[in-house]
């Protein structure tokens, strides 16, 4: 993390120290290096690093606020959770998974814009908290909007942020070409310094100038502003997929050229690793610790209820609250393993695509939902309808958070050589660990769900033991993998050894991940 | 961040890679490569960067909650704001201050703890996860422990989790001891392993020992446990301030072994610079969100009432909000330029120690309880004297936040010669520019302080102006520190050239900075 700034400031202290050795007295020091030429700008420029990690954290905690509204509508239990579902899939969910998809293209094009400026001075510094105030802001116009769909207001103050939001980034970027030194090494040493300016201008303005265009049909015919704002959000990511899956089909090699611009919206173009890390380190923290925001401010019970209702027993009042402590530590304990896998998972990645970080987003939307399906299991009484419906969706979102997780592997698999560390792309044990844990949880939870769906009576004890075990299972998975791999080994050996005899000559053949290094 | 990882994986799959090119045949090197003296543990070793980072977003969330239901506390307009606040005081805000003292405290240990296991694998991943919960289960403990302070129930949990993390500490202790590659550097080349295995595992059990005899004597007689509790906290601290005050006192030479040792609580006790950045970064981005968390929620009107009540005009329903809104964008705005003035801090500071620690807790305990204070400011009608009074505890609020980062400014500048960049720490531009930045918000919440005493009926209008003008000053501030340093220098030559010639043979002296590199 401070390796860059240590080194950028190491040799900055160096200059400045030695600057310091020449003068004749350190108690006039302070006023004569003030020449007006001393190292006009770089005298302030700084990693930045911890302005990313930051924005990291703000966009992260931004992106899953909307669930708190999903989570806190009170479903009744009258043997019709599917009615109120409905409802709320329709908008609270809907306002959820929009807001989530919108910030993360918010962050997607801050990474884009910082993969190009890559050192700052405070005046960037001070912009990108401006930046942040209306990054953080978005979610609540997208919930006037949906709540009012035939109002413009919330359209007119989404668009109106997101074209104050571009041109910050507008003047980030004039300021950062004027600014040399600010800049990413490849662009600093290029020739065409102009052409990288007036193309990343380009699609940065593309967005404001849509949304300007969306107010104007606003004002018109609602509904056409919409049908835009869809297409600023998701067009350059839907152009781009078709024509690489056209090219993928057809075989035509690649315009390198193209792959490696940055701005260029391509699902190889590549995304900062540690920017992906940081903000799905924030989600899944964020998520993590959601319901115990809520146990801590509404769980602790009143003291004179206590002495009315309970004769002074605490821990019979506090057994009404029960069912939330379960729910907490087993979301807990399931967004911590999901985590773990995640990281077990980069930990493997050596290079992220725009494609990958696509994935990983789906996956953090539904980790988002998990405290909110958690809490619902335990909310209903035993053997109800309603509970066997919550317990399969608990399941079928985590299903699919983990399904998410294993296509980003795949990807990595099947995609780029450079994406995966050699040593786990094709063979050994690190190979079918890393595809065993990833595979743990789908796994699980759809042989729950299946089970849930013929022991319907048993679905709350069926669904209790899976998280109970889980984490031990992860505990010991090593060990499991290796008696597997060991079992399959000796089934094999003599399949092997026959093979391995024919083919003796071809001793100097070497493995496909030589190319790969 | 990822350096480190990429390092020790970038070794790890050479090793591998080499080892597959030696094999005969690719397809079958999946089995080959599990021969069971296979690199046993070292081949699941990881850098625990990112774990690290995940502890500290968690930690630092957990550390913030507990102003949720400070800040949820209606506070009724009837003049008597003093006397609610008083009720506040004594509970809510104590609770909120105590919780952030005592996971500081956790997370300080966790630091200490992960100084001596510098890489992890799976097993204390899934260990440090489980330690996580605990910590996150400690503020409802605690809110327990005061809402019902005669009741043990909130002790012997409290309690419970403490023995428990302590023993998880201690197997993690034990397992880095026997696979000693997990070890800091120093530590695994040290000849004297099972010293420093003994001392550190004597520190951690001292807590949990100190729990067991606490939740002894709660059944005896509960006050007790109490004072035994405080002990366990905060004994250390004071022990070896005291000491230390002592040393400096007398002008003692430090015990250099004593000092250089983890697991001292010595305040120049080494604390992970990296952590303690994270940990700010955590706080200060779910500080600046938690307004927006409430807003999204709260503060979308119902379709219904706009109808009835607004006949349908979004605008005037929204009106009703103003206040929250102006309170989000300015806690949000001066959360952000603490933050700033934090990083710029952080950027000239290489080494933070202990001490520099707890005040930098402290700092982030106050900026915890900004956004309540702003939110305050905009609940009472105008020239009430609850909204005088609401004004003035923002900027004491806001005055101590920034003071104790100018304090955390002053211990590097004093404390250690390692502890600054040598180019800020006595001379040039840049020291001034930084005490400028430290100083600006204590400075401007003093004076505005001070002239809502004397303009009572000016107090709100005073607060927005200083609202809006603080990050043009921050803006500026180069710029004015530039002038403010030409002027004095203006002033200062023919006194300087005095000087200068007076000691003219003085040529070769040299500043102290030179000292410090």
């Amino acid at each position: 993390m401070a390796e860059n700034s240590d080194e950028i400031n190491e040799c900055k202290a160096e200059e400045e120290t030695e600057k310091n050795w020449t003068r004749t007295s350190h108690t006039h020091s302070f006023l004569e290096s003030l020449t007006p030429s001393d190292r006009e700008g770089n005298s302030s420029t700084q990693s930045s690093h911890r302005l990313l990690a930051y924005s990291d954290a703000l966009i992260s905690i931004i992106a899953t606020v909307m669930i708190l509204p999903v989570a806190h509508t009170k479903l009744e239990d009258d043997e019709e959770l599917k009615e109120s579902l409905r409802q709320l899939l329709t908008t609270k969910i809907a306002v959820y998974l929009m807001t989530f998809l919108i910030v993360t293209v918010a962050w997607a094009a801050h990474i884009r814009l910082f993969q190009v400026i890559e050192r700052t001075d405070d005046f960037l510094a001070l912009l990108n908290l401006a930046c942040m105030m209306l990054i953080t802001f978005l979610p609540y116009t997208f919930s006037l909007m949906a709540t009012f769909p035939e109002n413009i207001l919330g359209i007119l103050l989404f668009c109106a942020c997101v074209i104050v939001i571009g041109m910050i980034q507008a003047v980030i970027v004039v300021y950062g070409f004027s600014h040399p030194f600010l800049l990413n090494d490849q662009i600093q040493m290029s020739d065409n310094q102009d052409y990288y300016k007036w193309h990343i201008l380009k699609v940065i303005f593309r967005v404001p100038i849509l949304c300007l265009i969306a107010i104007i049909f606003s004002f018109i015919f609602t509904p056409l502003s919409y049908v835009l704002l869809a297409i600023v959000v998701f067009l350059p990511y839907i152009s781009q997929s078709v024509k690489w899956c056209c090219r993928k089909a057809t075989g035509q090699q690649e315009d390198s050229h193209d792959a490696m611009l940055l701005y260029s919206y391509h699902p190889n173009e590549p995304l900062s690793k540690e920017r992906v890390e940081a903000f799905s380190d924030g989600v899944y923290a964020i998520v993590a610790t959601l319901l115990i925001l809520d146990i801590c401010e509404d769980n602790v019970p009143d003291p004179k209820v206590v002495q009315e209702k309970f004769n002074g027993r605490l821990v019979e009042a506090l057994q009404e609250f029960g069912p939330e402590f379960l729910a907490y530590f087993g979301s807990f304990a399931t967004v911590g393993l999901l985590w773990f896998v995640h990281h077990s998972l980069f930990l493997h990645v050596t290079k992220t695509t725009r494609l990958m970080g696509l994935l990983n987003t789906f996956s953090l939307a539904f980790v988002g939902g998990l405290p909110l399906a958690y809490q619902l299991t335990h909310e209903f009484p035993h053997n109800s309808r309603n509970e066997l419906e919550a317990i399969q969706i608990s399941c079928a979102i985590i299903f699919l958070a983990g399904v998410f997780q294993l296509a980003i592997w795949v990807v990595a698999l099947f995609g780029e050589r450079a994406a995966l560390h050699p040593y786990v792309r094709y063979s050994g044990r690190d190979h079918a660990f890393m595809f065993a844990k990833l595979a743990l949880y789908p796994c699980v939870t759809l042989g729950t769900f299946v089970l849930t769906c013929f022991l319907t009576r048993f679905s709350a004890p069926i669904f209790h033991l899976m998280e109970i075990t889980v984490p031990f299972a992860f505990l010991l998975l090593r060990l499991l993998v290796r008696a597997s791999l060991a079992l399959l080994r000796l089934l094999l050996s003599p399949i092997r050894r026959a093979v391995h005899s024919a083919r003796g000559e071809n001793e100097t053949y070497r493995p496909l991940s030589e190319e790969a290094t």
